[in-house]
């Protein structure tokens, strides 16, 4: 008999970076698997090592690892696993990045900007990565910025459904933080029930081009419990200010939903000391105890990443986690 | 001796296609250069073919298409003249989209779609092309999907630039058709000098999610010149109803304003019977005498294009072209 | 336990686009599967969207497209389809073209021609296909074009045997009409049972190097069934021709048989008032009843697709459906 | 001052592999430069060295080498060549082959062959060739293997004029030795003032599908001076039987005449005595004194190779040294 | 019903190159499967053709060669396969190189070199190879000069066992003939149990910086059993050397154990007569009769690869075969 | 007149990142050149933002960046430059790292490891850069893994000038460290005059694989003067056991030399503390004042940067900067 017969296996394996341990572990849970033990460390000078424990040859490989700060050593682990992966043949390798990074330099605002989110793209697929998971992205459009296969979830839909629960008794206007959101304000709003929307607009001086001179609310948020809705917090600046604005203007009540919760810096102390009434985050990214505080809600996506994952593995539809929507 | 020395010269070829002859001409003036000459034509089955007239070698060739109906078609016949100037030795291609094809399916809006915008980028990244220039793209992550340099123009500030001439004085409030076009409205007002901001807001009901079942004009509207903007206007449906709207809704009176007229099908009767007062779009495509009506202005693209091109040429500044934002 | 088992699957999925569905329909049914749904449509300015109702994840589809007129417009929906199913994580994508469009710019006939076979080849790798299923290419070289595995199936077979069923009785001449078809003509005279050929030679004036100023027919075809054959037949003029001259020289009778019946504009008209007793092609390309007369036979090519396909699907051999000759 | 200008240089450097120095030799006598030192040798296990004398950075690189036997040595010469080059900063990499290598397995001929002509242009690709130079390719296809220029040079043209200029005045048919090559006949025929063609049908046994029962000369050959003509003569046994059987069949007089002279094996005794008056051979391979005969005549092709890298080097136009045809 | 499900197979075949039959049909029989029928031959050019007999759709292929004299040849062939296996549908192709060719040009020695090493990992990349399996690299690091997995295999721990076995008894001193290999001799003194090495210094004198003037032994040789280790013996000139000098330095008696013979030239008499005890290689090359002499020995790697191509086609692990090591 | 010419120019510009300004700032002294503004800075998430303040279009871009610690950090603040220069039209991108990073993983020292040198070569080629300039590389072989041209500098014949002018007097021995840098050790004994070479041996318990029991001085040191020579030194641990060995075993006297001074942690410590007379270093690396210690010597590689840069700028010869080595 010229050749050899055997009988094809497929395995799921789950790979972690160190960024974000208590997702990996969630999600392995509801998965039903170990996260693959591995050896990670740092050398002296910062160079990152990297080696599995275990045979991976021929699985399907999930990576998953949270980009939080130092961001740029998480990226860059990430890239070395898939490395690894790929000369230890695993047969097909998804990079799972709840929070997209450098997901805001999606293009150039200016001239001689790179287009970073486009480059990380780029950068995974040179490293090994088949493929992308990733959750609420900056525009939808950085699916496009990778050649093949994004798997694009919606944190938002989890969020929603909290708020509609909580607070869909209530005379809402879903508010966008600037002009750029109005459209996810919208999709907010039907969530909701077909409530109105507000956003608030910012003006600029023509002869201070790069100075914005007034916020103006445009949209009905009086007595209304006004919901502002955005991808990100990072350093809460905009939010406060405008949970504040919206307060002055004679809003009801207001909640902050977003689903990724970066709070760099200052962003815990703004958040919880502006006038919202709760500020509500998937736990894309890690919400360390120090950076919570009484008014903070944290919803997990590890029983949607689960899912995913596991219709990845089976050849089954993502598009029917989300009513066809993904 | 061994080497053989020689001094290197450098070539601007200009080239087009037979989408939008009268655009490129009036480039080639502004340029002082003559369009190479070519055979072009279609076979008995449609396909294209093209020969240049002269050699190519070593120039830096630039080829420009307008993307009209029959839109795959002439995206073809681009493609096809790349091919050419690419086997040719032509030393740099850039491509010219003054309208790029298949924006609007910048990413998946559902599941199991195509992101024809980047399958957009990488054709011609394959048959060749260097770079690319194009104008008003309809998001600019579009930029990012292309693997190499891509300068981006912009019409807006010509049509705007026109707008503040003409209606500076009246009481404006700039008017986005829909939530996703709202940072648009925004840019519009910083050049308009400041002036308010308003969008129609889509509610869909929960219980039928695919349909729209009230518009409502967020923001003041009463008594000002509205500026309707928009990127492209296709069908002009949305913004026939817009203007009718907003009228209905006490606007004083109502100019249409953006980049790209596509204007399919019913397009210019919806225009001219709306009750619009002005009509404004660029030339980055055709608009043949038929479709033209009485209140339509068009503005020439065909300076800045030149402009552009020359800039390139010279390995100038195209961002200069636009006091640092393009 | 680290890694989750599953067991592989492998599901055959078929997509059309278009051009012919009676070609898809017909292969489907021999396929005995049904054709995947999809909502494929056309924007006013021609843009072409397309969307699988199905999941599609994991699959081993298999597209068709017949590259009929509007030629260009069916070459981009394919390309969208690969596009979509790429991105919506087929498995294995095979575009399955039963008339390989472009195929004559196989080469630069002259200096500054693009050599589009090689183009289209390029443009679906860029896409996404995995592998090119075709039919009697017009040179066999353009299997190269391709980086990757291509099927190169012969309806030849089909003709040939169906002519010397019928024919085979007669006194038969195979014929080209030019001097770059007696390679296939002498195929053609094997497959009849090592009958003689003949071609036509078309002699140009040394000092009108662009005119052909006389036709010769090389051979013996005084008295003799002339099977003339082609790759494809487009406007028709030539083999029209080709066939009065046999005629005028003295041929006892003519059959005209291709496999592409591309009958472009006055092709129906030529072919069916030349002295031809019967013109035979394959179904590759629709022919509309418009299109159709007297003495057409139209054979199918459904069933070979069929098989071919199946043998794809099964890691099965397509050659040894050839005798060993694809 | 940020930046630091410098006047751009363009250096064209001349490299040769050690298949066949007598022509690299005159084609720089003819340019006018001298070939760039290097040392190029084998290990004792066969492996290949080289290395430049000289800086080669920025240099415009001309690399040639003839594709004689050992011929998978000097491929894979030409291609360490081409790697050193690349790596040592060369600014652009012509690879010249006046006999390209594996022409002939331009397809599969069969399932499970390869395509090795696609794959030598891949792997001179890969090495970092930016262009190829090559004369009388067996298929004009083969131009379209190369994912970049390809620069087509025509010895047959000299060949031609050479044969016109002794044979012109004379009843002359151009015959081809085979089916796949009447419409090279054709050209001869156009370049000779429009003479008659003829071919040799190789006729098969249906029972026996590989074996050749007769061949048949197609066309008028009688009292006629029979110019057979072909791309290239290997083993030199079906040219010898084809100018004995046009003996045979009444020919006043047989030249022979093609561009490469691969000259096998047994080819210099079968030539020299089968009944041709002449044979005729471009020097695009070497031809050593012990191959040689009374009957051959050799012409140089090195005047033609070095204006074809003059006027790439000056971006001249390479299709203006043949009418507009290469 | 819309989907055709099939069930997944899984087919190893084996293919070999024709340099070392041998070696493949060792390797064959412990892996109880035929090497797959193959037409391989040379044109009477030299240019190699190959086809494969039997269907290789969809199967595992691993294709071995040794690379052994005439190298370029041997490589040419091993390409032509790959590209034959990738156009005829192979699922996955592993090259196997039990020698590495022109393993040894791995870096710049000097400016102007190639990376003959880095172009050969391209090549087989370039042609279709989807993964390599080698032994004994040259250095480790040539590893990273594929862009894939590589497995790589240890025939040194089949040397050490050997030698430990049959000399471990012995006063052992691992001996690197020069500086480069002493971290190899290293490996080696762990394998024997943590023996003492040395290393053969060659000065240079720094006026004629190219001419080594004096080997230096460096470390304790005297009265003791010297191994002389090295990957490869080319033309023995540095080994034979080595010996000589060991022994006028006093060691008790000296054995040479490398695990590529590559015996180029006068190696044979060189090993035989120097003063050697005797002298182990390992198979990766074949050793034909005329090369062998009395104080040779053999061992066959071809169990090792056998366990390794299994490991590969089950998804097994390779580095369990070497404790974790490759 | 069709084309329109232009005047070729070639502008040096120079870029830095922010990890170690002095280096740059001296390059760029010597080189005449300021470094080009741009902002750089971190987001509050640790995003980095570049963007360049005067027009790259069309130069010659040379970006150096000193890969210390945060190390993953600079590494992607260089891409993202890199990524921003080709979307902004550089012509060309010479990424300098004068200490390449992850150069000590550029092997599998085991299974299931990455090759992160190599993915450091991808992942600036995928970012866009043309060519590298470096440093001393770990291992010569990095060269082949970047797919383009590689300039290597060699800081050690700095080194080695200025130990031999300093200690050429004594009578010295050039020690390895470990068995792995003995290559490296002859190098330098050649620059030294044929200086003798010695090596720690590091012997294994084979019961306990990964232990190292004894280290073993192989070679002459007794009453000599050492240099211990490494490619660099990271936390100092091996070299300061390696110096007070030396000094236990009777040396006169101890140097240290080394080409990177990565200066981990204890390095400064451990360094100052060991016995050593004096220790050099390349200022590859920054070496802040608070690692600095009194025997510490740094050595600058800024004037040997600039010429390379200029050599590269002018295509000159680099290799002639290192008499034919580099």
């Amino acid at each position: 008999m010229n050749a050899k017969s055997g009988t094809p296996k497929k395995n799921l394996m789950f790979f972690s970076g160190r960024a974000h341990p208590e997702l990996a572990e969630e999600v392995a849970k509801h998965l039903n698997v170990s996260i693959t033990p591995q050896s990670a460390y740092d050398f002296a000078n910062g160079e990152i090592f990297v080696r599995f424990e275990e045979s991976v040859r021929g699985c399907d490989a999930f990576v998953i690892q949270s980009h939080c700060e130092p961001i740029n050593q998480w990226v860059m682990e990430q890239l070395i696993m898939v490395d690894a992966l790929k000369r230890a043949s695993a047969k097909r390798i998804t990079v799972i990045m709840p929070f997209y990074p450098y997901a805001r330099q999606d293009k150039k605002h200016k001239g001689r900007e790179p287009i970073s989110a486009r480059l990380i793209a780029d950068l995974f697929k040179t490293a090994g990565a088949d493929r992308i998971m990733t959750v609420d992205l900056h525009t939808a459009q950085i699916q496009g910025f990778f050649d093949g296969p994004v798997d694009h979830l919606f944190a938002q839909t989890l969020l929603s459904k909290y708020v509609k629960e909580k607070y869909g008794a209530d005379n809402v206007t879903v508010v966008s933080p600037d002009a750029g959101r109005t459209k996810l304000a919208e999709k907010w709003a039907d969530d909701l029930g077909g409530v109105p929307i507000a956003f608030i607009h910012k003006t600029r001086d023509p002869l201070r081009p790069n100075e914005v001179v007034a916020n103006r609310v445009v949209g009905e948020v009086r007595d209304r419990l006004c919901v502002v809705i955005d991808d990100m917090v990072d350093t809460g600046g905009t939010i406060a200010k405008a949970v504040d604005q919206l307060l002055d203007e004679g809003a009801a009540d207001v909640v902050v939903a977003a689903s990724h919760g970066v709070l760099s810096g200052p962003a815990p102390e703004r958040l919880s000391q502006c006038g919202a009434k709760e500020v509500v985050f998937a736990n894309t990214l890690p919400i360390p105890d120090v950076k919570r505080f009484e008014k903070l809600t944290v919803l997990s996506i590890a029983p949607l990443l689960a899912r995913a994952i596991q219709e990845v593995f089976e050849d089954g539809s993502v598009t029917s986690l989300f009513d066809g929507n993904a």
